[in-house]
C-alpha cells in the first residue's frame, strides 16, 4: 500500500533569508553539481541509500530513487539579505570555496540578487546593512514578504516554494503571551510588539500562504505555539532548529556509542577555534551564553543522568569557543572525554576535528529543502520531527523530549520514508533468518 | 504475551578456557562487585536500561529487571589453562588491576585452580605451559573435557553451565572437509586430524553435552558447519567471534555516523601501541596478518563501497599494531581519518584513545555468559546473531553478511529482548505522537 | 684559577612562605630521596652533568661534583602558612603524591609545623586561614619575620638560610614610589602603605638580615628597586619570578627551535585544563588577566617581531586556562601552532601535554635553593640573572631585556658555573678540532 | 680583525644531482623569490639575524648583511637526473607546489634540462630512467662529470660552482678498503669496483677539480677517508649527511629541552604517514632498515644514556614509517613521549606534526649552497662541521662524536660566522651586565 504523494512536477523555488556563508556555499554547490563539476557529498537525498525489506532481498536503492523528490535541475534559488551583495560577491567574501570554482559559476551566482530584508538591529547588533524593507508595522512587513514570495513564484514559474532560514543567529528570546496564539501574534504584528523577531515575521508570512519552512539557526522563529498552530491549520510542514554540524555532530555520534556499552563518563571538555564572522561574535561571552546552553543540552538528553546516576550522574561538561583568525572558516575542535569502565578504571578519548563549517552545513540545507517539499506534497503538516536528524535542537511537539542520538534519528527518518512508501519498518530483529529459532520461541 | 523462559534457579557455572588477563580481570571484578567494592561498569546486563513502549510511557527498566538473568551471587567460576597459576597469581602477573584490589580478593581468587588444558603447541608457538592433558586421541581429550565439565557442575552444585573462550588466539586455519559434518569431525577427533584445533575440542565437548558456548578470540572454534549443526540438533546456544573493544569499537561507532551523513572517506589510518603479551606476539608480522585481515573487514562491511563507490569506493585503510612495552596493558591508539564533504572539500578527524584492553573486555565476558544462559533457557539454539554487538567478527548463518554497525547491533539486541518478553519492537517511527499527521497519511 | 667560594659546611635551612602543593611536594620528595625511596628527577643540581673543556677531553662530571653545593643530608625545612596544617596534612590535601608514599614519610612531614604567616586578605581574596601574625605596623611584621628566621636558624643549628617563595599568587600591583628606595619602603612599612604586599615584607625581612631570596610566583616581591638596592648593599643574592613549568616550558623549548630554522609563525593557540585550586582561581577572567599578560610575553621576547616582521610580525597568540575538575593536579595542555615555510606554505604542529604541575615545580625549588646558597657563598649579590633558566618572567637589571630562550638560559647557567670554577667557557666553535682549518683562517 | 674572505663576485652555479621533489621545490622557489612573488621562509641566509656584541649594543643584522654571501640574482641552476623531464615537468609531477605558481615560472623552469646522470641500478632498484651516461669505466664517468661541470661553468659564465646532492637514497654500504685512500679509490674507479656508488663518483669529480660538495641524503658519498683526504689536499669544503627535516627536526629540538631540565624519558614512539615516492620505498621493511638505524641514533647521541643511566638508560625508542597515499607529500607524524619527573612520576607528551617534507628541505639546499660557497671563499677546506645544523647525521672528523642538539649546532654555526668576521664569540655569560658581581668574583 502506497500513500498519496503529489508528484514533484514543475519547478521548486528555494527561498533563503540570509545569503551568507552557508547559503552561498549551498547555492554555488548545487550550481556546480548541475554542471557536473562537483558532487553532492554529504547529502542523503542525493547520495544516500535506504535498505528495504529483509537483508537477503538485497534491496538498497538510492533514497532519491525511492521517494519522489524534486530534481536538482528543477530548482530555482532566491533570498533576502540586509546587504546588497549578489550571491557571487557574498560567496567570495565568505572565503569558503576556492576562487577558481566560484569563477566558473560566476554568471549563475551573479544573477541572484537579494531581495530587501525584514530586519531589526535589536536582534543582530553587529549588522549594519541597508538592503532593508521599510514599513509602518510588522504586519505590513509580513505582507511585503508574502508578496515577495508570490512574485518570485510567478516570475520564476515555480510550482512550489520552500524556505530555509540561513540568517544570522538572533539574540535570545523566550516564548511569551504574544507567541501563544495566532490572534495574539497577529495583534502583535500590528502593534510592532518588540518580542516578535524578524525571523518570526518570515516564518509567519510563509506559513500564512502555505509555504513550508525549515529553520537552520537556534532562534525560536517557527518554534512558537502560534505558528505551530497555524501550520497545522494551513497544512504546512515546518521544522527546526540549528543545523547539526561539527563538534555537536561528533558528540551525537560518540555519546550513543559509549552509552551503548554502558561506559561511564566523568568529564567532557570541548574546545573550538574558528576565525570566521561567527567566531568573532561568539568570542564575546554574552553572545556565547545562548549557544553554550544549547550545546550543553545535547549530552544530557542522550545520556539521561537521572536514569543512570552511576554512569552519567556527575559529568563535568564544558564547551569553549575561541576566536582564532588564522584558521578562517576552517573550524577546529578538540574533545577530551574522560570515561571509566569495569570497576571504575579510567580511560581517555581525545578527538581533534579539522573541519569546515559551511561545507558540513550546505548539504543539510539541500536535504531539508527537498524533504520538506516532499512532506508538504505528502500532506504532512505541522512539526516534522523525523527531520531531527539535521538539527542541534530538534523542534518537537510540546511535552515531548527531543531525540539527539543521531542513530535513533536516522532510524526515525528512514522508517518514516519506508512508512510513506508502504514498505515494512525495519527493526533489525532478524530472528526469521534463523528459522528454527523463531519456531522454538 | 510472554514466551516460555525457564527461570534462572540454582547456580550457574561459568567455565573459561584461558585464565589470562581478560579472564582474571573478569573473575576478580565479579568478586569485587559481589563484595560491594566496585561496580560492573561497561556491563549492559548489570547497568543497562531498555526503553519499553512509547516514549510517553516512560518505561525504562534496567535490563536485569526486565529479562530473567542469573544473579551475580549465584555464579561459580572455573577454567582451564596451560599454566598452573591460580587466578590470584595469574591476575597479579597480568598487571591490569591494582595490587591493593587483588589483595582484598586473594582468598576467593586463590581458590580457583585451573584444570589441565587441552593444548597443541602447533596452535600457539609461544606458550610452553605444562598443565596439559595427555591422551592417545583428540576424541579422548574431548571426553576428558566433558568429564571436567560434569564434575565441576556436580562438585559446585550448579544447575547450569556456560563456557566463554578466553584462551590465546590460535594460528590461522580455514574451514575444510573435516569441519563440515559432525561425522567427519568426530572421525577427525579419533584420527588426531591436525586441522582440529584445541579450541574446537573444547567447543565440541561443550555442545555435545548441551553446554552453550561463546568465543572471545578470532579463531574459528565453534564457527564451523559441524558444530553449528550439532548445536541445533542438541538445542545449544552458540556465538562468536573476537570481543569487540578498543579501536575497532570506536570504528564501529564512528563509521556509521559518517555514513549516516553521507560523508565520504578517502583514508583511515589506525595505529596502536601496546606492551602486554598480546602486543609482543602481534609485533611479529606473520601473527599480525590474521588480526589485520579481520580488523580491515569491519570498515568495508559498514560502508559498502560497492553501493557507494563515490563515497567509499577508494578508501586507503591501514591498521598497524606496534609493540611498545612502556605502556603495558594500557593500549593506546591513533586514528587519522581523511573525510570529504560537499563538493569534495576535505576534512580530517584525529582520535587518540588512551584505553585499557582487559577493562573493556571483562564486562563483555559477563554479558555473554548471562545472555547465553538466558538464550539457552529460552530454548534458542544455534547461532545467536543478536549478540553481534559484542563481537569484532560476528558469527552468522551461512550466506548472511555480518552486521558491524554497533547501533544496528544494539537495536537488534534490544528488540530481541523485547521480542522474548512480548513487548512491542521499537522502530523510532513515532508518527503517532503527531496524531493528525498519521490521519493525514 | 678558581674563585673564592666558601665551603658549604654545616646545615642549610630552607624556609618557605606558602606550604601548599608545590612546597609539600618538594619537601616530601627530599625526604623520600634521603631515605633512598625515590630519585631527584628533574633536578640539575642532583642529576645534571656539565661538559668541561674540549669534547675530546671527555670531562662531563655531575654538577654536584663540580661546584660545592649543600648536601641533601644537611638540609632542614621550615616555613609559614596561613593555615595550620602541618606538612603531612597539607601534602595529603594537595593530592599530588600517592598516599602510600606520604604514609612512609609521615613522621618527618608531621614534624614541620608552619609558623604564623604575614598575610593580607586584600592580596588573596580566596584565602581565609587564621594562622596569621598580628601587629600594629608592617614594620613590626617584618621584625617578627626576622625573629622567626633567626630563631629557626638557632633552633635547628643552621649555618646558613635561604628562602623560596611558594605562596599563592598575589593580586596584580605595579611598581610605585613607595617601592623605589629603601627609605621610602621602610617609611611605607611603618605607615602600613597598602601597596606593600605580604610577599614584599618577607623579602625585605630576608634581605635585611642577609638571607638570600628566590621568588616562585609572578608577584613583584623582590623585583622592586628598593629591594634590589638593599640586596646589593647587604651582599645578598636574589632572583625571580614565577617557576617555569608546563606549557610555558614547552613554548620556550619549541619557539627557539622554529626560530632557529627561520620558520614563520602565524598563530599559536594554547589551551589548558586543570582541576586544582589554582585552576579554580584562574577560571575567573579577572584573575586570569595577570597570568595571561605574563604568559603572552614569552613568545614575543623570543621571536622579536620587530626584527623579523615577515616571520613573526603577525602572530595571533592566545592562551586559555579552563577549570576542569576531573583532572585534578594533572594539568593538560593543547597547543596548536600554525607555521609557514618556504614560499609561505603552511604547516601545523599540535602538542598535547599530559603533565603534572607540582611534579615539574618541586625540583626547581630544590635547584633554586641550592644555587642561591652557592651564589651567596661565592659572594655574588643582587639579581642572579643566570637562574633565568628556572623562571617564566626572569628578573633582570633595569633596562635589560629578559632572555626566555631556554637554551640560551642553560648556556648562561652552565657558563656561569664554569666561570665560577675557573673553567673555559664553551662556545661550541670547535674549529680547533679541524686544525688545518684554523691555520687557514 | 677580519679574515680574508674572497668577495662573492660574478655568478655562482649551483649544480644538483637528482632533480626530484626537493631540488625542483628549491629551484622554483628561488625563481619565485627573484620575481618577488614569494619569500625565502626557512632560510637563515636570507631571513635570519645574528646578534653581535653585548645585548645592550643592539646589533642584530641580517646574516646576509653580515657575511659576504652570493646574491640570489647571481645564481644559475643546473643538474643531472636519470629521467629526461625538465625542471618544470619534474616539479609538476612532484605535486609539492601549486599548479598556479609553477605556471608563472614555466619559462625559467623549462629551460633547465637535466644532464645525463651517472647511475647504477644496483644502488636504486626502483628507478629505471634512461638519461644515463655510458662509459667503459667509472673513471671515465668521473671524467665526463668533470667535463659537465667545466662546460656548465663556461657556458653560464660562472665564477664559482657548488654541488648539493639531492638524488635518491642509495642502498646501504659501509666504508671498506677501496674508500680509504685516494690511490685505492682511483684504482677502484678504473676497475669498476662495485663498492663505489654513483654519488661517490659525483663527489670525487667535484672535489678533484675544486668544486665544494654538500650531501643531502644518508648515503656515504663524500663521507669516506679518500674524499675527506682529497678535499683537504685540494682545499675544498665538504659536508653531509641527510637534510634534517620533519620529525627528526622536532626531536632534536625537544630532546635537548627535556634533557636541559633533567627530565627522564622512558619511551619515545614515532609514527609517520606519507604518500609520496619516498613513502612507497620506505614501506618496504628492508629499505626502511637503513633509515631506521640513522633515525634512532639521534636520540642516543643527544641524551647520552651512559652518562645518565637513571634518566635515559632504558628508553624504548621506536620509529615507524607508513605509506599512506591520501596525504601525498604532506607527511604527517605522531610522537608519543613517555617522560618522568620528580620521584619518578610519569607524564606524556604527544605531538602531531602536519608537515610538508620538501617545503622544509628546500631552504636547506639554499643555505648549504651559499654557506659552502662562503667557506670555500674563506679558504676553509675539508669537513665543515659547523653546518651540522642542517643534517640528520652530521659528518665529523674521525673519532669525533657528532652533535645533534640543534641549539648547540646553531651556536656553533653562529660563532663560526662571528669568528670568520672577527667578532667576539657569544657565551651568554653576561656577568658584566651586573658589574659589581664581576668585581666580587
Ligand atoms: N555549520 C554552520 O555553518 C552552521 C551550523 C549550525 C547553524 N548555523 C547557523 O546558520 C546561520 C548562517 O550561518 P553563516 O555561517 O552562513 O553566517 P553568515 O554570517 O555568513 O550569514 C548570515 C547572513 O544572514 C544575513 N541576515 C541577518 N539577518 C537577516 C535578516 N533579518 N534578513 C535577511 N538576512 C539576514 C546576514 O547579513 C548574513 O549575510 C547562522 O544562524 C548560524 O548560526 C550554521
Ligand atoms: N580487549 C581484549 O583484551 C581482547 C579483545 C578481543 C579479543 N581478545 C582475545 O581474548 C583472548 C584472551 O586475551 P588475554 O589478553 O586474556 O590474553 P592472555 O595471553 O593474557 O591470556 C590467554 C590465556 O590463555 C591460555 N591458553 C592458551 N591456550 C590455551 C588452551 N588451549 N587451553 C587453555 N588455556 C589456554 C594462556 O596460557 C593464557 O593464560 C585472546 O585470544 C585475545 O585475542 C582480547
Ligand atoms: N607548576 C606549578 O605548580 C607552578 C608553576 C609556576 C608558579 N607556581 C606558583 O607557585 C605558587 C604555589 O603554587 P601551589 O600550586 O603550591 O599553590 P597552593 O595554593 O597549593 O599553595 C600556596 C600556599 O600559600 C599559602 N599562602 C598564601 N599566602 C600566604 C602568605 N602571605 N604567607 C604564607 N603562606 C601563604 C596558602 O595558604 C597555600 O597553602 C603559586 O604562586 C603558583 O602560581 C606554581
Ligand atoms: N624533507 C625531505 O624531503 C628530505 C629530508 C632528508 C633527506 N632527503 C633526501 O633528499 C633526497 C631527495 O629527496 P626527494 O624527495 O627530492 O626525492 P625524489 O625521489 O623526488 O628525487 C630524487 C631524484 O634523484 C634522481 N636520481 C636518483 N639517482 C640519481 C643519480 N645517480 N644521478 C642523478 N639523479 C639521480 C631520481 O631520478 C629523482 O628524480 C633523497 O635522498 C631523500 O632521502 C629528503
Ligand atoms: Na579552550
Ligand atoms: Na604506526
Amino acid at each position: 500500500m502506497e500513500y498519496q504523494i503529489k508528484k514533484p512536477e514543475g519547478r521548486l523555488g528555494i527561498l533563503i533569508p540570509g545569503l551568507g556563508a552557508v547559503a552561498t556555499t549551498f547555492i554555488a554547490g548545487v550550481e556546480a553539481i548541475r554542471k557536473g563539476i562537483s558532487q553532492p557529498i554529504g547529502s542523503l537525498t542525493q547520495m544516500g541509500h535506504i535498505r528495504l525489506g529483509k537483508r537477503t532481498e538485497n534491496r538498497n536503492p538510492l533514497i532519491k530513487d525511492f521517494v519522489p523528490l524534486a530534481n536538482l535541475n528543477e530548482i530555482v534559488f532566491g533570498g533576502w539579505d540586509v546587504y546588497e551583495d549578489n550571491v557571487y560577491e557574498a560567496a567570495v567574501n565568505a572565503k569558503v570555496l576556492e576562487p577558481g570554482l566560484l569563477h566558473a559559476l560566476k554568471p549563475e551566482l551573479e544573477a541572484i540578487q537579494p531581495m530587501k530584508a525584514v530586519f531589526d538591529k535589536a536582534y543582530a547588533r553587529n549588522l549594519d546593512g541597508t538592503n532593508v524593507k521599510e514599513a509602518a508595522t510588522k504586519y505590513e512587513l509580513a505582507e511585503a514578504l508574502m508578496e515577495d514570495m508570490l512574485n518570485f513564484k510567478e516570475a520564476n514559474e515555480c510550482d512550489r516554494l520552500v524556505i530555509v532560514w540561513c540568517g544570522s543567529t538572533e539574540v535570545y528570546t523566550e516564548v511569551s503571551d504574544v507567541h501563544q496564539t495566532v490572534e495574539a501574534f497577529e495583534e502583535g504584528l500590528r502593534n510592532n510588539d518588540p518580542r516578535i523577531s524578524p525571523s518570526m515575521i518570515y516564518a509567519y508570512a510563509a506559513v500564512k500562504i502555505g509555504v513550508p519552512f525549515a529553520n537552520g539557526a537556534p532562534n525560536l522563529t517557527v518554534d512558537i505555539p502560534a505558528l505551530v498552530g497555524l501550520s497545522k491549520e494551513n497544512g504546512v510542514a515546518i521544522s527546526g532548529k540549528d543545523f547539526k554540524t561539527g563538534q555537536t555532530l561528533m558528540k551525537t555520534i560518540l555519546a550513543p556509542g559509549l552509552q551503548a556499552r554502558a561506559l561511564g563518563i566523568r568529564g567532557w571538555f570541548s574546545s573550538n577555534i574558528l576565525g570566521n564572522r561567527d567566531g568573532l561574535v561568539l568570542d564575546d561571552p554574552e553572545n556565547f551564553k545562548t549557544k553554550e546552553v544549547s550545546k550543553l543540552g545535547v549530552l544530557e538528553d542522550i545520556l539521561r543522568p537521572d536514569d543512570n546516576p552511576e554512569l552519567y550522574g556527575d559529568i563535568y561538561h564544558k564547551v569553549r569557543i575561541n576566536y582564532y583568525p588564522p584558521h578562517g572558516d576552517n573550524k577546529e575542535s578538540w574533545d577530551n572525554i574522560d570515561i571509566f569502565g569495569w570497576l571504575g578504571y579510567q580511560m581517555q578519548i581525545k578527538i581533534n576535528f579539522l573541519c569546515r563549517d559551511s561545507i558540513l552545513a550546505a548539504p543539510i540545507v539541500l536535504d531539508l529543502a527537498l524533504f520538506t517539499d516532499l512532506a508538504q506534497r505528502a500532506g504532512m503538516s505541522g512539526i516534522q520531527e523525523w527531520m531531527s536528524f539535521y538539527y542541534k535542537s530538534p523542534q518537537t511537539a510540546e511535552g515531548l523530549r527531543p531525540e539527539h542520538d543521531i542513530f535513533k534519528q536516522l532510524t526515525k527518518l528512514q522508517n518514516t520514508l519506508r512508512h510513506m512508501m508502504g514498505e515494512d519498518l525495519i527493526t533489525h530483529l532478524g530472528l526469521d533468518y534463523y528459522q528454527d529459532l523463531v519456531e522454538s520461541l
